[in-house]
């Protein structure tokens, strides 16, 4: 039992260090090593299976609008970058500068990938031509680079996975449609697969993304209270259409320029998942991405027809496309047990000689440590079903912290005390004035996480300066 | 029709000019565009569902032999590149060197990954101790980057997609073993999904991989009876790990260095698949991999009921899993034909009121355009039967354009005499020494394929020197 305890002594209580927590999680799940460049990762298997059930998911929600995939190039010409002024100013202090071709200096210096508006850009601005061509729905899989100063893994690293969906219309209110749909995308990928719930709303202009009219966003509420920007869509207006000539002949022949989105998620999402469900056992994760949903373990492997009716189960519950592994493996339960835990498999079989004579299982749920003992013909059907129930409970328990961690405020004395005592988000009014942001991010570190859809005048003046409100924030600290 | 033919008329013929049929087919089937930065192109949306396709399959295979994927960095500290010495001599002349971040100027330079056995060794250093963590079997799906000074697409580009393998085992025979099998698993893509016959043998010293003790290879042949290296397996032996302190303690409790395989197949198979089916109307897609396999297109789609019984058509066909499009644009049926005939869309269902009327469509396959006429209650087996047989017909001829176009060669003479007017493999013996295979390539610009696993002695003197043989050899141009 020794070893059992140490694997699961090994991990720092979320209680006592958060952040800790998080890092022991990342590393003892298996879902990623540190490289020897700072702020580069690699995603070991475990990390990667999980992006990939993602990507999987959100690649078919994508698809359903009738998006397709495609592929831009790694590099960016400095011009290129710069043709755009304050997208350049947003990103040209962070990129990573290629100046050598082999054994040659390059005549323009080529920056790795940031994000590929303009890329994007400059290939529909000779694609398109007429409004037949409209709309383009691109999308891209691929690796960014961004020089962050601080690093910790999928939350905010050098380098990441993402996708880069680039949309370009024939109206402004085509492109502002597409935007909203596509955050809708993202918040259903939440919802449904990862059951995180999500705040939906606008971006300040101070929090925009460089270069947009505006920025959609959903936020997640993480278990220590903090805010983690989830996936975010953008609606460019005509801007990058003016600086790159993107234009075209419209039905009444007058020639007009595009009108443009773009919306990303990357491996921060995983972030999310592990500080949404984790617990002081490891990941918690939730069935509907889990890259094995269902652990068999043998109890007393060599006793006599253990493992051929744990293999028999395997086949069985295989066929009806439940991702079951079998850890026959000469470790002991215990340590198969937290292992599993540690890796957040939502459902553990256990199977005894014991077991095997009365012709039952015993189930055991990860998210609530919950047994049942099923008879095996019963397997096939409370197997899917306690699945479900898994999901939704999952959902459930998040969207509670969510509403239990969200709070109001009125007056600036009660933000204050708020942000200090009680980490979550704060719901309170705004004069819509950066001076106000400004002031309130300088003085208690919280940030405008976005402006709600749903908007609620709780009162009629700014928490911060006492003039006329214009808007409802939600409030946090953020990842 | 002028407005056909136009699109048709657009290609050069193969006969006229490969090359250029080649570049045309690859522009007018919507495959790429080329970028502003030479060799790097984009990927468009018929391209890319031509790479998501083949990555589909050949990911299910690797699987299936217990691969698991991963994620490493997409930048090498110049460094760690050098620690392999035949390595870096064989990759340095040809990266990418990041040299800034952000404003910084960087302590130590960063090469784009040409290939990432490197990083795979750097972290396979700390993260295996013991032979219960071996065998690892490890691959990625990413880009690299490779400073190329002649490029064409999807051939030759700086930048490419592919995916590479590195495994690392206890023994030298399960390395060599794991070497061979993912070559099989090549072979087997390219058989079973992309029609497309190879030859399967090892590379010469001369063409092996920088670094490898020996490299084997799949060699298909396009239609202009050239060359291409589809695809390619390497055994490292101990060398990197050597290099790298890749050590493990054995169940004899000796410290030994893991033996090492790696192996690559790239978006160069695109180019594969379009010069070996592809004819003077454009691409010719293998119904497996084909995005869509049946394009329904409507006959005068205003008369009554054509329009909706298409509908009804592709509804039926996609609930029976087949890839079903429906070209209801207001383009004229002759203009969709060609489009469709560029694309290669394996099969063609026309349907007008005559057809209505007498409850048939007519089927028309893309590779030797035979029609038939089927009843609408026979269309649900005869189109998956019609797919098979295109799939299997479209094997049988790259394979008979393969045999009819392999030659042998007895003296070198008769071998100069073939190379020049007869474009194909040329199979020859030789004695093993680089001198001659120098000599070879220097005279008749042929280089050695590869050593084909199946050996026939065809005679007992070397082609170039006359001294005894020692391998047979199939020799051709290449790409």
């Amino acid at each position: 039992m020794a070893k059992e305890k140490k694997l699961v002594e090994a991990i720092t209580s979320m209680e006592e260090d958060f952040a800790q927590w998080y890092t022991d999680v990342v590393i003892k799940a298996g879902l990623i090593a540190y490289s020897n460049i700072k702020g580069f990762m690699v995603i070991k298997p475990a990390g990667y299976a999980l992006w990939e059930a993602i990507q999987k998911h959100l690649d078919a929600r994508f698809k359903a609008t009738g998006v397709e995939n495609v592929y831009m190039p790694l590099l960016i010409p400095e011009s290129l970058l710069q043709k755009e002024k304050d997208h350049v100013e947003g990103f040209a202090p962070e990129v990573a500068w290629v100046t050598h071709g082999g054994t040659e200096p390059l005549q323009e210096r080529l920056c790795v990938r940031p994000t590929s508006e303009t890329l994007f850009c400059d290939f529909y601005k000779d694609d398109v031509h007429s409004y037949r061509d409209l709309p383009r729905l691109y999308n891209q899989w691929c690796s960014v680079v961004r020089w962050e100063k601080e690093t910790r893994p999928f939350l905010r690293s050098r380098e990441f996975l993402w996708q880069e969906g680039h949309t370009i219309h024939a109206t402004a209110e085509e492109a502002e449609e597409r935007t909203k749909l596509m955050l809708q995308v993202y918040a259903d990928l939440c919802r449904e697969d990862l059951a995180i719930p999500t705040i939906k709303g606008q971006k300040t202009e101070k929090e925009k993304f460089a270069g947009a009219e505006h920025t959609y966003t959903i936020e997640a509420l993480m278990h220590d209270g903090r805010a983690l920007q989830s996936g975010t869509s953008h609606n460019f207006g005509d801007g990058f259409a003016r600086a790159f000539g993107m234009q075209f002949t419209d039905k009444d022949n007058s020639l007009k320029y595009v009108s443009q989105t773009s919306w990303g998620l990357s491996t921060r999402i995983i972030g999310a998942l592990i500080m949404v469900h984790g617990d002081n056992s490891g990941l918690v994760l939730p069935p509907r991405i889990a890259p094995t949903q269902v652990m068999i373990v043998p109890i007393r492997q060599d006793a006599e027809g253990v493992l051929d009716k744990a293999k028999e189960l395997q086949k069985q519950l295989a066929a009806q496309e439940i991702r079951t592994g079998l850890d026959d493996t000469d470790k002991s339960p215990g340590w198969k047990f937290a292992e599993q835990e540690m890796r957040g498999i939502p459902l553990r079989l256990e199977l005894g000689p014991k077991d095997l004579a009365q012709g039952q299982a015993v189930l055991v749920r990860r998210d609530t440590r919950e047994k049942e003992i099923v008879p095996f013909e019963e397997l096939a059907e409370r197997i899917p079903a306690l699945l479900e129930t898994i999901q939704a409970d999952m959902y459930r328990r998040a969207e509670e912290h969510l509403n239990s961690h969200t709070y109001e405020a009125h007056t600036y004395d009660e933000f204050k005390e708020t942000i200090e005592k009680k980490p979550g988000f704060i719901r309170a009014m705004w004069c819509g004035d950066q001076a106000c942001e400004d002031k309130i991010k300088e003085e208690t570190t919280a940030t405008s996480r976005c402006m709600p859809f749903d908007q609620e005048p709780i009162s009629d003046v700014c928490i911060c300066c006492g003039r006329p409100a214009k808007h409802l924030v939600y409030w946090g600290k953020s990842y």
